[in-house]
């Protein structure tokens, strides 16, 4: 049990490290850039409330634990901007390496079923991780709406852009949120 | 659809602050103090890790949705040092009036339903609410064990009261957990 517990903790101990991961999104008041961590706690809240608009039936507490764990590997490899430049086999290989190392703290029952979650919360094929999905891309969605914009301008992105990288994205999951959010993406747009 | 969705997308917008509330005790690595989103984060994740350890069984899925919303409260009332001066029944009325705020932003089911998992968190009767109650105390000696000593000697904490008002609070709903970091509080206490 000891030993158990020696490795849950040090687990749980490298998990604060995504506290200190920062990402391009902001705060909804605009005042610091959100991380990690804190976007985690976010996504599972915003699951646990909308799980209602979920386009197929899930299980909403297997979505919930797989968004506490999705982001866990950006301990070693960093937030990587969904409108930024990068090399989507390179960031693969380099998630991978760290799911083994982070997910390895923990005894190897538990390594094997949260290390099972985050790769069906990756291949985004089940219904629950197709959910989850559209919840962790629509998050940064809504906090860009409520700052103006927030990290579009910055990353030049365009309405077509947005539908392709975001919106196909979040329909695939949760269609009547993306049709909630449409009136206002589009006021953004059009004022530019 | 739409009166459902602006309701939740105020709630989740209005969640956001809680990004911004800080707590007394600092992340693992002593370089800035923890805000009450990521502890909320890293508590269902606690949670998550060390349900085994639960002293009775629990529905390991209630405590996690318990402890997500657990603190939104501190949007309005701050975050409540438990080794620092508050008197008990005036923070107990502001947190109400804070929880008839912030869940009253849902649709009523809604709110009803986050109410109550809420009420049952605060009241620490049922057997879920006392394991989250646990990890919730447990978490913060875990960050003070790895930033030596962090909160404690700044709120001059000596080990019997450390024993009465977080001990005894983690051994009834986790006491395996409790003996685990013993040794390591009584080599820190013992070295004063």
């Amino acid at each position: 049990m000891t030993d158990i517990l020696s490795a849950q903790m040090a687990f749980l101990i490298e998990a604060d490290k995504l506290k200190s991961v920062s990402r391009a999104t902001s705060l909804c008041d605009g005042s610091r850039c959100e991380n990690s961590g804190e976007h985690s706690w976010h996504i599972a809240l915003y699951a646990m409330v909308l799980a209602e608009h979920a386009h197929r039936p899930v299980n909403i507490d297997r979505v919930i634990k797989m968004l506490l764990l999705h982001d866990l590997v950006e301990i070693d490899a960093g937030d990587t901007p969904i409108h930024g430049d990068h090399d989507p086999a390179a960031m693969e290989a380099i998630e991978q390496a760290a799911a083994d190392r982070i997910f390895g703290l923990l005894p190897p029952n538990q390594a094997a079923e949260f290390r099972a979650l985050w790769d069906e919360f990756e291949a985004a094929e089940t219904d629950d991780a197709i959910f989850a999905k559209s919840v962790d891309r629509v998050q940064p969605v809504v906090a860009n709406l409520e700052t103006g914009g927030g990290t579009w301008p910055e990353f030049n992105v365009s309405a077509a852009q947005l539908e392709t990288r975001v919106g196909v994205k979040v329909r695939r999951g949760a269609p009547m949120l993306w049709q909630h959010l449409r009136s206002r993406i589009d006021a953004w747009f059009d004022a530019r």
